[in-house]
């Protein structure tokens, strides 16, 4: 069997990640290869350390991406911060909590689980129960952006519980970086991880992530070797460190870290805080279209994430046909709904470059489109004139 | 501060890897970004696994790209197939054979060092006396191709002898797919691990891995889980395998899969004999070369990997002044020693698309040029000719 080179289709991404890749992320990425230990990559690895802090709003000196996906960003938190027998309390409201639990468990920690329903926040209140009665606790971790159901949980509260209880904490910020604030150094958190396939608008494949000073002197001191070769940042730091001589742990990633590198360029030009600004807009306006063609959301609406829309799928609605025919007839990918959610939710990605008004009016009329050919109950022909309002 | 768009220097790649990227495969790497479970990138991910297959010369249903650079590959291997309380003989022979012994360890597995001197194969009868000392050993892990030194092992004859003594193999085939033959099935390999930025002319980022039907059954009955969540095989095949429905397990690097659909197309499209060949015949130059200029080789001749040139500094000449004198004014990236070999011997990769005449030609010269200027005693102006021969 002889293979040819592999064309993609061109899509619109609006589902949880990948999102749409920006051209001039996707050029950056073709750029010559260099060494890993090049003088001018290693400049270029400080821009990318430099730049992270700023996405992160942080100095935290242990601030880099990770060379694999943000699945593996998780795991370096926990393999570093976790030491067997530690007591680890894990917020889940969401797919990503139970992931949370699994890594606690295969770093030989004890995972007390604080359950809050899919699609709310993390209820602040259950969390400080759970610390009164295990006060032999050591790490809090939760979810700030619950890709699964589209919650947002008030990570600078959670954080400020948690250290009331002499904890550490690890959040989950891969779908917020970029689009919602997350303030690294005022919410005093302590190990965060993100990827750059959501707000970023990066192709998927590596996953920052900052430690504070707090959390490197557990690291430091732990009793134990960390279990992942990989994931020691003991031995990252060596290569991602300041020291003046870069010691070889593994091969970075070079053109990967091209595209973040260039993401991050573009955001800084941007400005932080014009992204965020830009996100709630369009999620303003793609919920105004939304809702007026009778679609509900199922996160009520003081813990929406902007970037992440989960609503119902409308009674006798085939959920896989319609994803199928707006990704053959439109190019457009929206997500499933995952584990509980399966079947019962749509997530609408509106993340970095995907996260434009033009895409808002797609993804309406083509969801009105494919639900009104299908017989769904929907209110049609009003969906563009909410959005422009919205837009104005 | 305000960051620019990195643009980097145009390099030729001949340290022991990167390598230099085909413009084709960069090209690639650009193309738009699609879903992770988009039908159209699921189908390219069966072609990825087909045409690695054909690379690694074998019917293994569980072949494909772990997500991360080539130590995760590595660690993928050991994290699923090691058990705490395994014994596991390492041979080592240069600075990975190390690595392993970490990763057993931190496995809670028990490593048996069985020892060789850097630059030299691993020796079978050693091996051999260590499984008879040993015979509660289950795996036994070596590397095909020491990137570190050059040298070359006799794979098949080692997976041999473990398998009479009843263990498991774990093969290091990091800088040898592609380059030199390997034939997982003849030789009937248990678990190997490769990466891309070696002869495959591909970015750094991913490693291919290849597992038996034997290791699966291991992997199958564990006793515990694995301690990684990302690397483990159970999980990860449900996204790989080839059941009708792909669960999601991470965000595979799509883009980088791209890179690697591209650079295994461009292999079929040559054959993978002619790829060896390749890699031979160039290695004959440009030892031609350097031998005609004085140099020496560390690795005896039997031994010697075509892809990697580990030759030694002539005595009195600065390794660094020379390499970066190398990469300043000709662009050109040679390797320094690594480990116990630092500051000892350089590194000349004749890696996949690196692996040219014309970087043969451009490597010995530059080399002539900056040693003679340096008042280095080498023999002058007779590589060429010695090259021109070789390459007749």
């Amino acid at each position: 069997m002889q293979y040819s080179p592999f064309n993609p289709p061109v899509r619109t991404l609006m589902g949880p990640g990948p999102s749409d890749v920006h051209p001039r992320i996707l050029e950056a990425m073709s750029r010559p290869t260099i060494g890993h230990l090049d003088p001018a990559f290693i400049q270029m690895m400080e821009e990318v350390k430099a730049l992270l802090q700023y996405a992160f709003q942080t100095k935290n000196e242990l601030t880099m991406p990770v060379s694999a996906p943000g699945s593996a960003g998780m795991e370096t938190c926990f393999a570093n911060l976790v030491e067997p027998g530690d007591k680890v309390i894990v917020c889940q409201n969401g797919v990503f909590g139970g992931r949370m639990k699994e890594n606690v468990e295969r770093c030989g920690g004890t995972a007390v689980m604080v359950e809050d329903t899919w699609g709310e926040a993390v209820d602040p209140a259950k969390l400080e129960e759970a610390l009164k009665n295990n006060p032999d606790a050591c790490i809090v971790a939760f979810v700030h952006a619950e890709t699964s159901t589209g919650a947002q949980s008030d990570a600078e509260a959670l954080v400020k519980l948690a250290h009331q209880y002499d904890c550490l904490t690890i959040v989950d910020a891969v779908t917020s970086l970029g689009g919602t604030p997350i303030k690294v150094d005022d919410w005093a958190i302590d190990a965060i991880y993100s990827g750059t396939q959501k707000c970023l608008s990066c192709t998927p494949g590596l996953s920052p992530v900052s430690f504070s000073e707090q959390a490197l002197e557990k690291i430091r001191n732990r009793k134990q070797k960390v279990q992942s070769w990989f994931m020691d940042l003991n031995l990252v730091m060596g290569y991602w460190g300041s020291g003046a001589k870069r010691a070889y742990h593994h091969t970075a990633p070079i053109n990967a870290l091209y595209g973040l590198h260039e993401a991050l360029v573009m955001l800084q030009e941007e400005g932080l805080e014009n992204a965020w600004a830009r996100h709630q807009k369009n999620h303003l306006a793609l919920r105004a279209g939304l809702e007026a063609m009778g679609l509900t959301f199922i996160v009520k609406e003081q813990d929406r994430l902007p970037q992440l829309n989960a609503v119902s799928i409308p009674e006798g609605v085939d959920d896989a046909a319609v994803r199928g025919r707006l990704l053959n007839e439109y190019n457009l990918e929206i997500g499933a709904g995952l584990g509980a959610l399966a079947g019962k939710v749509w997530r609408i990605g509106l993340m970095g470059h995907a996260c434009r008004n033009e895409n808002i009016l797609l993804c309406v009329s083509a969801l009105e489109a494919v639900l009104s050919d299908m017989g769904a109950k929907i209110n049609q022909g009003v969906a563009l004139s909410a959005m422009q309002k919205a837009l104005a």
